[in-house]
């Protein structure tokens, strides 16, 4: 009987998430405004509650029939989100004979779980704005995906170390911190953070390795244990085909959601970025194995440009800053990998199955310091007409003349508080602190419930 | 001689086969409007044949100019749907040593021979309206990947069963009948049908499953045979590659000739649908397994929940209703493989190599049922602006004094039949029972053809 | 000392030339239009050295907010010739076991340092047009994946060659040649070439040939260094994905950088070539082989339709000719493989590791031949207001009376220097002569160096 539940629960568990998953999007999800027929989009337009999308009753049917968020416009860095999630995060698991297909499956079970439920806890946050509905439009879609990168990044520190039932229950509470902390650092700080290095990356790392910490056993720093893990010439390929697929849609995943000249600009400085990281990554795994390659090492150093420029890629980083960026990224990935995982497992106790501190904890780290340093570095001659769309903080609030002033030069300006660009900066570390906070005390409580 | 004669037909049916669509292209197919100079785009209004295209002489420069099918519209869902057939259908079968290789060479030569052969034969039934020509779009194409769609289901049935040159056979012989089916179901019966699952998955099911009975033999029942087509845990990373490619896209696949509103309806329901599909799959495979995932049942409940929706994923299934329909796709998708093709097998002597009934043929039979019900509850309401675009045959004809009186409403309005939901609903369930007929019919005659 | 040298020079040399790209990207590159802040965008209108996207003083609001080269329009499709780089290329690779892993290794640190080093060669050439300055935007990064694929074929030829650094110092050589033939061909003759027929597929390969003849040593034409590189099912399977990945992509490689109508002709004429060339190629294959398929000659056979078109898929080449290119393509490459591969190494000393003669040289002098025949029929009744586009050197001189008369029916047009359409496909076989030339000679002294 005891053993019988011990098998079933995996299957309870699930099968009532999603029948609670089921029954939620029954009460609040509804099609948003480029899934309504136009005739019925005026329902979007009386609103009362500050809705940033709010037209006025003045609204012409021209404006009824365009996409807000346009399929030619996301659709294709959604699927290709959609590859990094599902392909690159589930064939880079591979590199490990023993989780390697059941890696692939629980990646594919768990992610298509965080996608459903995170539409709906990122939704409750916005419904005040939404007539308290959810509305499902592309970029909350993309966003879901987004958060089960954040839930894929913790999977791969305590892979291997939970039972299924386990691996369910953290997917569903992380999801739940993950949206709070993602409130806070989005709309309270009002952190610049496009591509997710903090809400995503930093986040999703700290949550595995306290959660590692919290739960660890002696026996997985055997030696045995961890030689097991590694796999064939095959296993080797099946991985590669997932870093490369992460490499290649990085700078979708980093544009999604950014507008206008700042998702050009998204685009080029990651592209940059993650190619450096790769010769950087090469280049150190090549010296410290003394003239080879190993799988781990080069994932980590290649992937990680694409995790630096995170926050700072729709900002004037300049072409040859993402080169930089990247490079350092690479070097100091690889380098993490050879020296500080080890040590993590031996003085720590933190068992690291897929080395995410190195690939995502230290490169999102500088990368935040960085959008900090760019963020404090920002003058409107720099950034022109771009300013205030990129720091809506920026904008002086509405009780002051400047705001009245410069509205005549932007008359879509909306009010901000004000904030220098030194405040951005200590908003963007303190995001890094709440961050580390939340992701840290989430993953020793959620490892603390799995040993009960 | 006889030998040599067997060995060389494959080659010899297959380079005639391209011989004659090489000339048909020379006598029938030229570019369409997105292909032809702007200045020489007139010829496309010269028109006395009713082409709904047609927009008269008064056309203004600006209209010559745009686009009527863009690339920033359609290219990159033609390209998702070209991966699904190409990579997602190829690899889904390597889960068979036996067939691995081969199951993607054969994937690939005939779904190459099918895209272009259906253009032709597509383009036969569309000829009236085209001056008697046929004209390539973007459309076209992705309605080409979708017939080769068909015939890899079919061939999922059959797959190791047939000598080569007998697949291309049954491909020439099979697309003809799909683009009558489809003719029937879309034009005569105006059925809702935007994702293919009466016209692509009902069809191409029974075509094969009939054809299987046909040519059934004894010894593909024993497990000497059936257990030899197992492969090794590479060969189901390679299949979860394929699941996975279908998995991601489906969207696409169902949204990609849909326009304006139902569109992004058919996207959200889509992802919807298969997101859960994946976990009600999982839940029964691990209940029904005692506890363990089988790569054959895993792939059949992931993907049913694509197949289900692809009827009324336009419609306002609402994205509960979504999520509901793939987890019941899921569900009985896993059970049909666990417990109704061994039945099919032993019982009706239908030998289904990769599970066609589970995952394509009861999915579509509840889907087809799920939009008729859909479609016998759509009122004005609800669909606003969308309805009568959704349900061209629901506008009156245009003797009726209703027309005139919508065309001030609605200055596009083409005049329909005056069909009422419920007739609707009457005509899928119409299109479901030619469907099936056809598709049975032709599969035993081809299987009689095949056996001769 | 010595061979720690040898072993770590390929890190120093590989990092010593990313340095310098960091270096040359502070110096000159810059992002371009679309990545800058509309209001900043002036800077590019100020223009007295005779830049094509020169506007003028006048330019209004509106034009100044709208992209150049749009993220709709552009994105999808540089995602998916980035797809063919890096996984195409990468596990084409792979159906040598001795290789495998490596093969994607080196295609991956190999294409991102070309990526980079390319944009800032390239950039040289067009520097004069853009302030002295590099402007990054989309059209930029899709000309540097080219610049990866023309590295990469040449890369096919030597694969198991050259030492590590070796590598890398063809590399970096290679791409300067290329970008010099590149400017020749397409600056100088104006030949058309949006595929890179020219510029890619044949000056990569016969750079490589003439590389691999220069180095060539006796012992890799034995059987047991030949028979060593074969893998097994599982190499030949990783292999077909790659394959697949560059088949299904193609039409989007040759219509990546063409505008307006010709753009669709380019996909259409891409799609039909490479799906008949697929046929052609498993015919050819078929029944050299007795009635077999080899993994080798199926690739080569599949993808030669994609480069037979490249040159003249933007041109009226109809839809029957594309088949007919693709057909023929399909033919002579798997011909090539088995009759001519073996011959070129016995009696000519040179080892085409990949088969890089049969599947790009063959097919790309048969296309060059076939643009010329296409480009010397060209008449303005058939192009229609593209004609001046698609060839712009058919426009008068602004020195002539017909060009102030063509310039009141096409207000766009820019002065040419009135070439005939026989003129075209002199300067198109000039191009062929020209690239061959550059071909050879570089890589006869990248080979000498190497030897050194």
């Amino acid at each position: 009987m005891d053993r019988k539940w011990n098998l079933m629960s995996f299957a309870v568990v699930l099968g009532l998430s999603e029948v609670a998953i089921l029954i939620l999007f029954g009460i609040f999800v509804d099609y948003g405004w480029d899934g309504t027929p136009v005739s019925l989009r005026g329902q979007f337009l009386h609103d009362s509650h500050g809705n940033p999308n709010y037209r006025g009753p003045g609204t012409s049917a021209q404006e009824l029939s365009q996409s807000r968020v346009s399929i030619p416009d996301s659709y294709s860095m959604f699927q290709d989100v959609h590859v990094m999630i599902f392909i690159g995060f589930g064939f880079l698991m591979t590199f490990m004979r023993r989780y390697g297909y059941g890696g692939v499956g629980f990646n594919f079970i768990l992610a298509s779980l965080v996608t459903q439920w995170s539409i709906l806890m990122r939704g409750f946050f916005e419904m005040p704005e939404n007539h308290y509905r959810i509305r499902l439009d592309m970029n909350k879609i993309i966003a879901a995906e987004f958060s089960a990168g954040t839930i894929l990044i913790s999977l791969g520190v305590v892979l291997g170390k939970l039972s299924p039932v386990q691996y369910v229950i953290m997917v569903v509470v992380e999801t739940v911190l993950a949206m709070v902390n993602e409130y806070i650092v989005l709309y309270l700080y009002g952190a610049v953070d496009v591509g997710g290095t903090i809400t995503i990356h930093l986040f999703g790392a700290y949550f595995g390795l306290a959660l590692a910490r919290t739960i660890h056993r002696r026996e997985w720093s055997t030696d045995m244990f961890n030689d097991l893990k590694y796999g064939t010439h095959y296993n080797d390929l099946f991985s590669m085909c997932g870093t490369v697929f992460l490499f290649m849609f990085w700078p979708s995943f980093n544009a999604a959601l950014a507008v206008g000249d700042s998702r050009y600009r998204a685009i080029f400085n990651t592209y940059l970025a993650i190619s450096s990281s790769v010769i950087g990554g090469f280049v150190t795994c090549w010296i410290v194995k003394n003239g080879k390659f190993t799988m781990d090492i080069v994932q980590n150093g290649t992937l990680s440009g694409g995790v630096i420029v995170g926050s700072v890629c729709t900002l004037y980083l300049y072409p040859w800053g993402s080169i930089l960026c990247g490079l350092m990224a690479g070097v100091i990935s690889s380098l993490g990998f050879h020296y500080v995982t080890p040590f993590l497992d031996r003085r720590w106790g933190i068992h690291d199955t897929c080395g995410v501190h190195n690939l995502h904890a230290m490169p999102a780290l500088f990368g935040t310091f960085i959008s900090a340093i760019v963020a404090a570095c920002a003058t409107p001659e720099v950034y022109g007409s771009s300013y205030f769309l990129l720091f809506p903080n920026f904008a002086p609030s509405n009780t002051s003349q400047d705001y009245f002033a410069l509205k005549q030069i932007y008359p879509d300006l909306l009010p901000g508080s004000g904030r220098t660009p030194t405040g951005q900066a200590a908003n963007q570390l303190a995001s890094l602190i709440t961050t580390i906070g939340i992701g840290l005390i989430g993953g020793v409580l959620t490892g603390a419930v799995s040993l009960r």
